[in-house]
């Protein structure tokens, strides 16, 4: 399975996570993961607010100069990441979720709350590729019951951004 | 917890489960726990569509003359149940999922597929009540490490009213 | 132009209007129109909260015990009219007044305001026929120059029923 | 009324009007009109179809550097104007008109038809400023009927751009 972005636009990664009950060590991940993708030229896509795993990835992001899109779930711009370049703001709350993963060709789950078992699972609904960083057991072994092909597992940063590249045909 | 829908408005129970690959033992169980959620003078909604437990459950409704409410994904009622009262057109495909949950009191979980697995998320997300029916050891392990507090599993159609019973404060 | 809902589903009637600033005589016309839709067997839909038209059309149909649907714009159940059988809850603000015109047959516009002109809007951008009732000459003569063929304006409820039987072919 | 997007985001600016049955000389126009929000380094966003005014000031905000954001109604990309920077994905139809509302921080509705009707309504609903261009005389009274303060109308890409700048506390 390859993806292909259209034209010459650049490849977007979603990368969901938990938010204000987010662990500290999966927020650094999320800052890594935001910084690798920011250096291989790629677009970094969250669910906008200031709060986990969405602000961490658009620190790291913006720490190495890459672009950053959010997707806020709130009726304006309070709540968004300083670390946003483009709030999206929906005014739908979780059902902005679904906007999430259709706008990313790639998802990266950085550790695992309600809101990012819910993208997980439209992504797979929508047959989108999802990387799962930091998850438990439990549910890698959930995830991969709902389908096998979409859903891959590593065990870093760099095997994640390994996989993506991958499926970017990039390596 | 108790669940005390607003007035004197029925409360609603929004099942949710697999559509088009729905194994024909879990179509039957929704089409039981339609059944019984009509007996108990409850409404039925479901995502409204004519596949899978969307239209098992409301089938099992209309047999003992209750009310059933569908929220479709698509922009009109083509690929409606026959068995829906109350055809809700969105126009918003997998997004309307959010909608199911908000809207019903309480969420049962017939079978799991990735549509169900972002329902069940959202609901939790939105700290409503699950019913987990037909679901494997996996899945009920995963979900209840979202939150212990608002998963219940039951065995049997039977056991789930009675859970929601508990919940409405009518047992 | 005729209008058939599926199966032996009731016609469903989007009845929009100004909520907050509704003036005293939109909400009287509201009030009678919803009479008009329930005695006629019809579903009355609308934007659900407890507030001008949404909250007179509901009355007006629960008065002749007709049936009420209610799209919600927020989270929960706390701003709906106290006159809804069924509050749909999508949590989605404004963004749900293209679900109140996928849903309904014919929209009947019940004095204007921004959402209402969003909802004829959207109405014919969709396809749908829209009833103006209680609009002014300039409101008529915009939507009119946006589509002839799917506005009509009624002088009264009776008139505005009139037409809605014509569209059902039941007159 | 004065318009301060968050931190150091760049203002953006939502430019609306008909696809499909666009008027070559609307389309000049919001080609014109792009390329002014690019010159003053403000972003330009639409609704992202390879139609009409969507794909027109596109073009014309990609011919000067500008940076482009569409919001999609579609599942997918397949429809998306070549000139996007950045394809939001909604897959929510219409009902993605009142995000493009709440992202912009001003709208430009150039031309009228019925989808950019329900754009300047939500616009009004969710008190953000519209400036109308090439609206007839019936538009123009109507939507000032709506709301005299947030609307205001242009005779020129240059006295928009002028009237913009107010907005945004830069003139």
């Amino acid at each position: 399975m390859e993806i292909n972005p259209k034209n010459n636009q650049k490849p977007i990664l979603g990368v969901m996570g938990p938010g204000d009950d987010c662990p500290p060590e999966v927020g650094n991940t999320a800052f890594e993961i935001g910084q690798l993708i920011a250096e291989n030229g790629w677009v970094t896509l969250s669910g906008g607010r200031n709060s986990g795993v969405m602000d961490a990835v658009c620190e790291g992001a913006k720490s190495r100069n890459g672009v950053t899109i959010g997707i806020l779930p709130g009726n304006d711009t309070n709540e968004a990441s300083e670390y946003l370049d483009y709030p999206i703001v929906t005014g739908m709350g979780s059902a902005r979720n679904n906007i999430n993963v259709l706008t990313a060709d790639i998802i990266v789950a950085c550790g695992i709350g309600a809101g990012t078992a819910s993208e997980i699972s439209l992504a797979v609904k929508a047959g989108k590729p999802v990387v799962l960083l930091n998850a438990g057991k439990t549910a890698i072994q959930f995830f991969k019951s709902l389908d096998q092909r979409l859903l891959k597992q590593a065990d870093s940063p760099t095997e994640a951004i390994e996989l993506i590249k991958k499926y970017l045909g990039e390596s």
